[in-house]
């Protein structure tokens, strides 16, 4: 019975992609929601990963945010994540094209320890032991999942850390819509975020892929162009 | 300005989530969406992880799906996922408790090749993986990711295999909806779903993180209870 339900759908994972896509954009025109290159591709990879449309009124991102991200990319940025989730999610054979490096400090007993004395998440203390081993400047900092970690990563930006991108899709019910509400506020570093409580680790992961196929310039149906 | 921003909202993680649940649980009873325990505990932490209500509609579990799954995961079961994200989300706090070990085999050189060859994907190739090691018959086997990876199990389960629970919540456009509908027909093993387009990897890892709290007898809000 199930090989015959198998045999009915692509199998082979760039069919599955192509045919995702596919669909992703033929119902993004019906409900109206048609986006210019590149957002487009940033938001039609986010629906990939969640099969939610809302994704595509409240994701937001600062003028130039995504050729920012892009020329980063290319030029070797590192990937600093606030879980383990985003760094595990990211594809290594994309990463390996411009060498770009991950880094996520939140497990370190460093920062355990430092979230026990301080009664803050382990996530923003992880932000701040980014910093002191001097990883944000130029690099893109992926937040999808503690609001606390995004705040700390705004308070390091405003004492002069220089991030190329903040991707800030941090999800809940404390602290995220205030979070990315201030990630809009920033002013001098770009910014890609989603509005509201909606986010997480999968959206914040999506949004990389996406920067990273813009970077070697394949669509996103191209699972497997190289 | 931002110190002033984070001295208005609890910045302790036990705190933050006592905040989040309960907010929670205040917006599910005005949507008249309520829940017996152990569900309860179940919705609840999906939508912590993804502030989607949506998840309180769509979740679905076969008769004593939830308690399989707190027996297995007390008598140190496996966990056996399709990506590594899943595997990387859940606590080893929490699994330390009963020695829960963790699985995953997409990465693995001989699924690469094996996907190759077929013109499969890596996780469905990753079940198979699983079973030839014998980790399946007993086990919590989690998917998060691909639908392709539910299929294989589901005819895994047709050939014998015998899970203590699947928690099959893949997400996407292609093969998601008919893989979790297929799954809730298997008849002789325990599910855990959510019906539809919508799942994902921190769907998984809610669902895995809320069987383990009802394992150990500790509420959604203790975060720090050991």
């Amino acid at each position: 019975m199930d090989i015959i339900i198998m045999t009915n759908y692509p199998q082979h994972p760039a069919a599955i992609a192509d045919s995702s896509f596919t669909q992703i954009r033929q119902e993004l025109q019906a409900l109206g929601q048609t986006f210019p290159h590149p957002n487009a591709v940033i938001i039609e990879r986010i629906i990939h990963s969640t099969a939610d449309f809302e994704f595509a009124t409240i994701t937001k991102s600062s003028p130039a945010a995504i050729e920012a991200g892009i020329l980063a990319l290319k030029a070797g940025c590192s990937i600093i994540t606030d879980v383990q989730m985003i760094k595990v999610g990211i594809s290594a054979k994309w990463t390996a094209k411009y060498n770009n490096s991950l880094h996520c400090f939140v497990a370190d007993e460093e920062a355990k320890k430092a979230a026990l004395a301080r009664g803050l998440t382990r996530s923003a203390i992880g932000m701040r032991i980014a910093a002191e081993k001097n990883l944000l400047n130029g690099s893109i900092v992926a937040i999808g999942n503690a609001p606390t970690a995004l705040f700390e990563l705004i308070q390091l930006i405003h004492e002069g850390i220089l991030p190329a991108l903040v991707i800030g899709v941090p999800v809940g019910f404390v602290n995220a819509v205030e979070s990315k509400e201030a990630l809009t506020h920033i002013g001098n570093v770009p910014w890609i975020t989603c509005l509201g409580r909606k986010g997480g680790s999968t959206v914040a992961v999506a949004i990389i892929h996406a920067l990273l196929r813009l970077a070697v310039g394949v669509s996103n149906e191209s699972e497997t162009t190289f």
